[in-house]
């Protein structure tokens, strides 16, 4: 199988969660996919089920927050895909506390796991992509990507960087041709996290009330497909039940 | 051929706007296209292309500020559709001044076509759309829908009460079932218009410098298509030369 | 007494009101006060006070909707004052219902009382004080300028239609010396109707849970004293205690 | 003289800057006003210039990204003034360069001096404030706060995490009596930096159309005098002719 260029997926952990989604919807179109993440046995298991369904990965440990790790992830994309035509930051590291017992580690490790990961892993996909005049760039956000509610003050503070940053990439890249996106993440995606840590929030939320790992992947699909003269910087996707 | 549903695309003019190319895209996938507008040659001309191409379309022409119009519009896609399944609010409306010399004639006109019109058939499209269980209503919103800049402030204050309802309406009705979009047209649109009204503006603007009805139209579908459980609200698209 | 110009308040109602308060506060700095409402015995009864505190004021019945109206009042303010300091908009016409109970009536006389008002208010302030040079418009805004909700979508589509108003404004004529602020009061104002139609909910407050017009109507004044070099155009206030 | 508190002022450098009009404004009600910076030559003639109107302060050299020299900052002034009834994270370190020059030391410097300092501030000074009951938390921001624009980008990401800090410590504290508020100062401060720098962009300007530090530390002062019933937390600040 000829790959029609690479697509990389960094923040990929079980096979239910979002990156492991991305990843199964992005090989399914032919991209030779490249998972990165903290967890050998988890890649694994990920590219395995790709495999499975006639699909080419490349499963690499990586730590966003290195710049080292982020540079060689980006070499490997485009070694093994020729081009790289996708390149998704999806770490999500969230923690809670209240602002009084938030110490440095938790506020600047937020940061560096969130902000700081975000740009190496940006700046590094849009140096591979500025010489081929395409490829589209999206940073997962969430809901604090957008307010600040205690206890997720400190977490808030890393997102709402992240979007910062989205921005201004968008207002820099996007007239040499790269797509840069900002999904706003505004529910809690179904999986195995969710259903274990908070049964009974998942239950009150009935069929559909968390978000499908599918139907998010599928979206970042279509923001890809975007023609030039109608791209789409920032999107919002909740479940149909979720207030706000 | 037996229509899958209707679709209502209310603010359809000429072949190459944006309203024909929303009819075009639904007629495509089968369902049966209710068009309407004010001129009733215009309609026609964009049916006739629909029948061209193997799709149905009723063409009708309705005032959107008019009360009962809005409401025939409805039953009467329902009637010809068995269900409602998409129903876009197309109208865009706009004039500029400066605000002095504004009037009370114009201030309230395009209140009336954008905002009260937006209501009319909001309100008149999730009342159908609400014993089906579902429905995809999007309006499409502007620049001036989040900024207001002289001389657009009359603009820009109608733009903004229709972000408002296309906001409220989703948190009243997204529960039900009902998708409420509110899509940002951050670009001017490519067409007669726009090449007979600034030529100029036109050609500085370059290749994909203005926004190809067609590619605003395949987003539109893909956010019809979204699954319950990540369904967009609000999403902007631009020329990826814009600036923003 | 030669008053050192007018003010103008437009949406003057019972004493424990904002509009009252605003007056008492204009007419403690010697403005000759122009108060305006259509209840003629509640403005006399803020006359009344204004003039036993030895301040001066006007009181005049109009109706914020009509042209005329709104065009006398503000003559009437540079008739009596000499120069129109501060002209401050400040009906607040609310009214809820859900969005498929919401009629035609109430959604146009939503938008008549708060954006067309605003609108013609708005425009012949600036018609007298771009002579003059210098002037401080202020639109009173509320918690639906930003958010819209349900049972409050109507409403919240008239004041985000004022905010974009008053945001157009502040663009125009900043430049020429006009303060245009935008005051987003997120929160209920203490006062006898709030006390008589939500008496649990103003117990359940507390103290300072709910408004004092006389700390909205100091801050107002502030923002008028505001030197040119740095001055505001959106402000929020709510209570200590209001969740936001 | 009896002091009647201290007013702690991070980021006090030159005397025609943001910081020393601070100082000096809460200086003239009569707080003692404890000044931290780098430069101790600075900091005393920003004190000198405060004894000689009679004022009380207390220079200290500090670096707000030292979570010791923080804690240090906020004893002192706690000590000095008895009660701390204003805080001011007045540090603007702002630097610019293309994304792709940007490179970890420069992002990351860029996120310690804007959002890591300002989180220790805040906690610090809410540590204190709590027992207090009261107390008034600012941080400045800047028109970047907002909108993320290259080659800003790095700079953005910083302050949009600071307003994000802002908004959750409001959200957290507001209800204890913690007054928390984001000023965004949107555009250029007069003063010698701004005068050798770019000396045509303000000849360019003219009169008033840089922000004058008097007029932007009278606005803190009004909101720290704000009643509890009718706090601010975020207001924009800029010249009369500043576009936005």
């Amino acid at each position: 199988m000829t790959a029609a260029g690479a697509a990389l997926v960094l923040g990929v952990g079980p096979q239910q969660g979002l990156g492991a989604a991305l990843a199964r919807r992005f090989a399914a179109e032919g991209l030779h996919v490249v998972i990165a993440g903290r967890s050998p046995e988890k890649l694994q298991q990920v590219a395995n089920a790709i495999f499975a369904n006639g699909g080419v990965a490349t499963p690499l440990v990586a730590d966003a927050t290195v710049e080292g790790d982020v540079q060689r992830l980006l070499d490997e994309a485009v070694l093994v895909g020729g081009t790289l035509e996708i390149a998704a930051y999806n770490v999500d590291s969230n923690q809670s506390a209240p602002l009084l017992d938030t110490d440095v580690d938790m506020f600047a490790g937020l940061w560096r796991q969130n902000s700081l990961g975000a740009f190496l892993f940006g700046r590094e996909a849009v140096k591979h992509m500025l010489p081929q005049g395409r490829g589209t760039l999206i940073f997962t956000g969430a809901t604090a990507s957008l307010r600040a509610r205690p206890p997720f003050t400190a977490f808030a503070a890393a997102k709402a960087a992240v979007r910062a940053l989205a921005q201004g990439m968008a207002r820099e890249f996007s007239p040499q041709g790269i797509h840069v996106v900002h999904a706003i993440i505004d529910g809690v995606i179904d999986g195995d996290r969710a259903r274990s840590q908070f049964p009974q929030f998942v239950a009150g939320k009935g069929l559909d009330g968390l978000m499908r790992p599918e139907a998010i992947a599928e979206t970042y699909w279509q923001l890809h497909c975007q023609h030039p003269s109608a791209w789409t910087h920032e999107i919002d996707l909740r479940p149909f039940k979720e207030p706000f």
